[in-house]
């Protein structure tokens, strides 16, 4: 295989300039290497309805989020470490895409090509970052610690917000019940019960106003 | 004007429904309307090319680069600080629109539309929260502190990478020349002077290769 034909969608064009500053280099490598999970598309439409999102979008709106909502978390939280992990808590969807939370069958194969993908992504910064980072995104996947449950809560949070506002978007698209929503969003009371309660608000709204099958 | 005229693009198919708490619903739709900075198109392209990036995803990278670069600020910075300014800095975009760095015409008038959309954006927030996002990106236009100066650095080199990854992307499609490129970049010492120094390499780097004029 040459190298035009190995170089997938999303590769840049040409790679940074050497530079004799190896450590700075292996960074501003990663930098220019997660560009590609601006196309990495979602379920979730635009409020406006206009396309799907993409994930960089979808972690910078969870970190706004983080700003605005760290009042309603269920117990004490680290704004900056939060944070972080919302900003990181894709990264590896670069190399395993977007698993979409209705699919069973791409679910139950979604832990191991995260982890390999993982496995890939992080090493390609300077060891210390390699470990920073993959420590976050672990921290996040187990949700065991009061900073992970409110960022999984605000992750899940986001795309029903989208879903509302484009009155029922993908849940109407893909034969969502307000059943299998409140199952998945459930995990939302873990890390902030407040949230959790205008979660069921909202969805007892979305199916009166036909957004949302009963 | 009816009500679906002065709907214009990037508006929501439909409002959040209300909820008792007046300050979460202040707070939602607050998020809800941010989601617009993802229409809010810049000149600079993905790495690979394929389209024009958004102030969302540009706001989530530049959040990453604070993350792995803060080592070369010039002067101690807060991180956690840093990344609010970042998350915020764009946000009057939603209804100033981005300026296109080497408009000299536009970039006079700048000054005064960000702050009217200031004036339009931060009051729909509860008044505590208004304050605060408010400050922190006066702080970031000021450029007074270090960590809006370090915050601007980044701002300054993340469409560069673009720009060079793209082999010239902007730069060759709006005829701008290096001299126009290190002038505008020149603010990035005061940030970081190791980023200062990578982005003089790569600039001579891009002409070089025939991705700026000299």
């Amino acid at each position: 295989m040459d190298a035009a034909s190995q170089a997938g969608p999303g590769e840049p064009v040409v790679a940074l300039p050497s530079v004799a500053d190896s450590r700075l280099a292996r960074q501003l490598a990663f930098i220019l290497e997660i560009d590609k999970l601006k196309s990495v598309l979602r379920r979730s439409h635009l409020a406006d309805g206009s396309r799907a999102e993409n994930d960089a979008e979808h972690s910078w709106h969870l970190a706004m989020m983080a700003v605005l909502l760290g009042e309603y978390a269920e117990e004490e939280v680290d704004t900056g470490r939060v944070l972080r992990m919302l900003l990181v808590h894709d990264l590896v969807e670069i190399y395993a895409g977007d698993t979409f939370v209705y699919d069973t069958t791409a679910i139950a194969e979604q832990e191991a090509r995260e982890r390999a993908a993982a496995d890939r992504l992080f090493p390609q910064l300077p060891r210390d970052q390699a470990v920073q980072l993959r420590s976050l995104w672990e921290e996040f996947e187990a949700r065991r610690t009061p900073d992970a449950r409110f960022a999984r809560a605000l992750d899940r949070l986001q795309p029903l917000i989208l879903n509302y506002a484009t009155g029922g978007g993908s849940w109407l698209a893909h034969g969502v019940r307000a059943e299998d929503v409140l199952a998945h969003q459930r995990v939302v009371s873990e890390g902030s019960q407040a949230l959790w309660e205008y979660i069921t608000h909202l969805v007892g709204d979305a199916v009166r106003r036909g957004y949302l099958a009963a």
